[in-house]
């Protein structure tokens, strides 16, 4: 029924609509609730009489762009490794960002800075909204190409909610440490999309098999992703760590985290690969574990060894996760995990967060000086011991998997799953077409549009 | 006559002559007037008994390079969706900026900060030179593919000094405020480079057609563009406001508006692409457009509502203008624009005047606070009412629109029509072979390179 | 013998062992020497009562992350201007830097911050160490489709160690300045490459020629590469100067230097292209010799016309070496310069040396005030005359030339050429699937990878 009038019409309002609809619902919540905070009106900051250069702007602003170009271009450009959904991967990517942080500017407000009627925002609340993006992006990398972006949009308005509780829960009611994500974002992320994935199976999904590779230059396209996901990563996980020390010490881990990953990325993608041939799939993706896996524990004493053999850990993972796991994953689970997020975000995140655990029970006076009060106040005040923590880490992890994979499988799995939903049919998934107008590939080809099968045994 | 040998050594030698006299000349000028001002020389800092914490390079220095991205990266990939002109777009942008630059510094050096007979540089005047070429690469957007690389430093020549005298008017004698260049970068350059586009209006462009769209790789490579930016132009707009609450409140609105604008861009795109399908063109150009449509009031009390809804109109405005607008604009004005400057930076930079006059006339002393001082001395001063100030913002676009037109339509107009400049022929347009040296498109015709038809009906 | 099992067994385990030992060795090493210093751990920075402010992360890291960014970015793709060796080219650069920054860590560290028996790391090291990474991906640029990854490390092992050494010798017991490294990095990356290249000789390479040159996208991934080195190679000259106005007036003279290269390089370039064609290859290299040619002496009071005239300078001499040296390198002097490293960083590094000697020479009280202190100690304190200085500076490029040949000719050469190693026959460089996996260019060769002859007379 791809080509029918009804469905055309129908798609043609769907996104438009939806769209209108979510931008207009935020805008009237931002008129209503969103006002600056103390460090970005004039007014408030110097009746503080501050001088301008304490502004936080300027020992947050830099991490904060990194972290956009990390969502937006690493992200966007990482996906772009399938042959004909670069469109999509980067323009879905874009317009699921662009809402997502607005939408989690206003739920993390209401848990996190909601005072006197007013949600107060600035750079410190422009960070915290493109993290709950990045976890959104790691969802949807694993319902690349089989869901239409009104599906995506949903999923994102369900997510940023579960998202916001899920770290309300962990930061402030369990008193959980996790400065770069690797439970909030990571796992939650992973998890919520992985769930999501299973729910909406589709065991006829070889139909569209022949546009699931890459093809040589969308491997490069991709390549852009990684190499910023990858150089910006130490400012992700330090981006919101405590001023000074905290915010070097992070940098500086997972700096080192990542450095050992790639090696050992290359290592077993070479090992495991048909006559010792590199996989571009696993160098793209398993190359970035280090970030994910130091990011609870980056802002602890984890020391720079600690931080190698962590990341080295995380690529030998990652990488035999692309090649042994992932398959399993569909074959046994019904999993079909686009880009692999379990290998890059799920398992990472899942050895990051006992990381996490680990580190925080060894925490002493000695070791963090003042910097106590900073990662661990509840240690330093003397309210918990290091060991106390340490389970509270771990419950912490517990929390998230719950929230990530209750809400991606009731919640977003039944949303997503509404039968007016536009969805593209088993045999048009991985395909720009769908959504969008595509020029050929070729200067001659450049008004003969590529076709999309209309006829489809579905229909 | 493309192929006769008098016009093959014009070729040859029009460009190099023309850089090497440009280079020479801006040389001899910088040795006279440009010295290094008094925080970038250490012997003048000293002296002072500053800090050097304190130095401005601090607090601009990370902006400034954000703005260097937008211009290089940005503006260079965004003009790289024609499919056989990627070459000269991001090559030409490269060109055009790097003269730009120098010839700006000159310029606005003596309209600005021209003291006992010397130009002072530093961290400041870098990003006031990057803003001026961004002026120049918007006019270069709707020439693009039509000028040969002698007529856009030509035009170069021209238009940094009716910049400058433009800005100059605005900025100090008119006490008129547009950080982020509503007016005197987007609204100048893109009438600027339209009124051009008038004049050298080509009746017989059809003949190169067939090269005017894009393919699918050269729509990614300018996604990279759009997506630099995307994400950048938060601190394109805050790079030269106060420092503390006003890099850091600029750099928010652009934030919040340029989410905005991408969800209306989507929105439209999809209501009016054809069965509903998404256009690349707009989505690459109209989500950009919060980011210009603030630029003037992005430093004002805008709140992040108004900032919401000030992107949204903006692309929508835009992606109309794409649509409906272009096609009358050539059939009816004879403006052939080939990037949609109109769209993207004519219209959004008159709105964003508009929304200037309108922000400014609300100015109160309760809103602003302390910050009115900076934001708006002469309503600080007493000199001025919001009124006032809100009919000289007005008047400032009036300026701004005659400078523009009149300075692009007579004298680059004429300038560029020297029949002496090597200028592609109607049936070579948008074709890098007219200017480079082009390998194939595959690896068996490397040595192959695509002809350009020597004969044309010009000739 | 490409394809016989005794050589893929061997392919398949010599990468994988050498990383994993690579990577084992060094992180035994880390967690034995290496430590947080006094600015990045809570502990030690605390006992000190500074503010967090103060801490010199916020002066550096945004300079570090522009580093990185050239390092992965600008050089990975800068490098992917081969039409069938992209994959190679990001990869390789991307596993080269992640061990050789490790690397370096502990030989600068044990060579410049060595105390109390161990290393103290932080954002400075980490600029070191990417410095250090820059010299060998320069000298990788030489050999660039010639060599496997574990040529390629084991080379790295070398470089790094005879780079700290000379970098000791020149900074350190001569007393030499060079801030942005024309010679430590630069000639030195350089002449060890070029060097290593001329015992790699391989005369029957003219197989492979049909592979070494460009397709059209490949030029546009590669000016990703420039463009990104352009655009930050103020930031790397800078990133070590002094804080405050040294920072300040070394970007700025980067800045310059840079614009005014790319004016040249585009004038040279359409001089000597046939019928007055821009070059691509010019464009991409030619244009960033702006920035090696004062990485000596931005520091210094090289004015902003020197600047411009420098990097005039530079974009000239390289655009001619790539016309005119490049065939004469390979056919006299038997070096196969694969991506030009000659005319990039070779002399231009040696124009920036002998320009270094030339400002130094020119030093006085007067010109630098307060700044003499911090840029040239020695002759503040009286212990060295201004002409002093310029002979220990030209000294230093002696050494430097010294250190390069005969490390890159003896040592590295002759490691590399270990019969053992895996290095690509004679008909197979500069191909990807030597490597890789490859997909197919195109959608329908997706599953049918290119071949690879797998016969060759060397078998």
């Amino acid at each position: 029924m791809a080509g029918s009038p009804s469905r055309a019409a129908g798609r043609r309002l769907q996104l438009p609509l939806l769209c209108l609809f979510l931008q207009g619902a935020t805008a009237v919540l931002f008129a209503v609730f969103v006002r600056y905070n103390h460090k970005t009106d004039a007014a408030l900051w110097h009746r503080g009489n501050h001088s301008n250069a304490d502004n936080e702007f300027y020992f947050r602003y830099p991490s904060f762009q990194d972290v956009h170009a990390m969502v937006f271009v690493g992200f966007g450009f990482l996906m772009v490794f399938l042959q004909r959904y670069g469109f999509s991967s980067v323009g879905f990517t874009f317009l699921l960002a662009a809402f997502a942080l607005q939408w989690s500017t206003l739920v993390q407000g209401f848990l996190h800075s909601f005072h006197s009627g007013h949600i107060h925002v600035g750079v410190e609340s422009m960070i915290n909204a493109d993290f709950c993006v990045g976890a959104v992006l790691i969802s949807s990398g694993a319902l690349l190409g089989k869901t239409g972006p009104a599906q995506l949009l949903l999923m994102a308005l369900l997510e940023v909610v579960l998202f916001g509780i899920n770290e309300f829960v962990l930061l402030h009611l369990l008193g959980v440490r996790d400065a770069g994500g690797s439970m909030t974002i990571h796992t939650f992320g992973a998890y919520f999309g992985l769930v999501l994935s299973r729910v909406l199976y589709r065991p006829q999904l070889e139909k569209s098999k022949h546009r699931q590779g890459s093809v040589y230059h969308s491997d490069l396209f991709a390549m852009i992703g990684t190499i910023f996901l990858w150089i910006f990563w130490p400012s992700f996980n330090s981006a919101l760590t405590a001023l000074g020390t905290g915010q070097h010490q992070t940098a500086l881990n997972t700096y080192y985290s990542l450095a050992a990953s790639t090696l050992s990325t290359f290592a077993l993608s070479a090992l495991v690969g048909e006559d010792g041939r590199l996989d571009m799939v696993h160098i793209q993706n398993a190359a970035l574990a280090g970030g994910v896996v130091v990011g609870t524990s980056s802002e602890m004493m984890l020391t720079p060894f600690g931080a190698l053999a962590a990341g080295f850990l995380a690529g030998t993972v990652s990488t035999l996760g692309y090649k042994f796991f992932t398959p399993i994953l569909e074959s046994k689970f019904k999993v079909q995990d686009t880009s692999g997020v379990h290998n890059l975000h799920g398992m990472p995140g899942v050895l990051g967060a006992l990381l996490g655990v680990l580190v925080a029970g060894l925490a002493t006076h000695e070791a963090y000086g003042d910097g106590l009060e900073r990662v661990f106040p509840l240690i330093a005040e003397g309210q918990r011991s290091a060991t106390s923590q340490a389970m509270y880490q771990l419950f912490g992890l517990f929390v998230t998997l719950m929230f990530a994979s209750v809400g991606g499988g009731l919640g977003a799995g039944l949303l997503l799953k509404l039968p007016f939903l536009d969805s593209p049919l088993d045999s048009q998934c991985y395909e720009d077409q769908v959504h969008w107008q595509v020029p050929g590939e070729h200067e001659d080809e450049a008004q003969r549009p590529l076709r999309v099968e209309e006829a489809d045994t579905q229909a």
